[in-house]
């Protein structure tokens, strides 16, 4: 693309790194841009400046926080012996949507992957084996994706937390809620008949 | 959505405000942001900020512009006997680079739209018709979209410009080159086979 406008050129080529974002969805927001008041896009600016320059993590659990502790670690209407292990943000959101989890988090900011080059020492997996060992944690439920990388996380961690005396579990998978029996993939239509519960539990 | 920071909160409203960007996108992008360097971060924010409060619009033809005047109207190059009238900065990056037009530009920065509160006033009509009394053109190529909205801009710029000796042209619909007629919308077909050309031509 040749651009009349060198800084339309830089602006373009920013926005494209985002993913999902090529050139020219990214000359699209950069009309957008063009089309808003000069305030409006300071603020925007500042916005996607600030979350990356000002954003703390919790000491604790290594979420998103505002402060030294997240409001989840903070609580103390929440379940401490009870921790759901997450790959990221996203995640420890959309469990907090459901409301169904009272307890804690810890958030790796990952998933093993050699092919990506992530292994164990980038993820926060030492700070949750200590976490096990000074911690009261009774039962640690790993929540990750069921894909190669997530269920060999799953195993690197119930492995390093094997000479605990914690309850780990992983999330059940099976049919959606809703869904229709044809339209499921073989895995897990098959996984969901061999890990089958007794009616009424 | 409950987020765990005001930080991130922030971002995801302000760049879910991005046509075709959604709180899930916006998400997605802020958790991208918060993996890269800040000074790569910074260098968006700037890129961002800088392309709407630096940019300079052509005082001729009002496509963007680094200076007074626009690369393609200063060159000496062009035929200025000829003008394109376009509706944003993205069709004259489109034409120049089919490279099949030697003429200058002049850039409406939108349609005729009543239903979003776009009359001729909000458009670069006026100096569109000042340049044809003014400057020596021959022939003005109106390239709109072909929905209603551009049609009805192009009969309106027709009629404002009938008094002056131009030849005013629309670039030409029909079939695209390489598609097939069993998958051409009907609309498109008919007008090709009513503006057929004699073969050769």
């Amino acid at each position: 693309m040749n651009f009349p406008s060198a800084l339309i050129e830089e602006a373009v080529n920013q926005l494209s790194k985002f993913p999902g974002v090529g050139k020219k969805s990214a000359l699209r927001m950069v009309l957008h841009i063009l089309k808003q008041e000069p305030q409006d896009v300071i603020k925007l600016a500042q916005a996607v400046e600030q979350v990356r320059t000002l954003i703390k993590y919790c000491n604790r659990c290594h979420n998103v926080s505002d402060g030294e502790l997240c409001n989840i670690c903070q609580s103390h209407k929440r379940n401490s012996e009870l921790v759901c292990v997450v790959e990221d943000l996203r995640d420890v959101m959309a469990i907090e949507n459901t409301s169904q989890f009272n307890g804690l988090y810890h958030v790796l900011g990952g998933v093993i992957s050699p092919i990506n080059g992530i292994g164990p020492d980038e993820l926060k997996i030492a700070s949750l084996v200590s976490r096990a060992e000074t911690e009261n944690i009774k039962e640690l439920v790993i929540a990750l994706s069921a894909t190669p990388e997530g269920d060999t996380t799953t195993f690197y961690i119930s492995k390093k937390l094997a000479h605990l005396p914690i309850q780990i579990s992983t999330i059940s998978r099976g049919i959606s809620i809703g869904g229709e029996l044809e339209y499921a993939d073989e895995i897990t239509l098959g996984r969901s008949i061999v890990s089958r519960v007794p009616y009424g539990k």
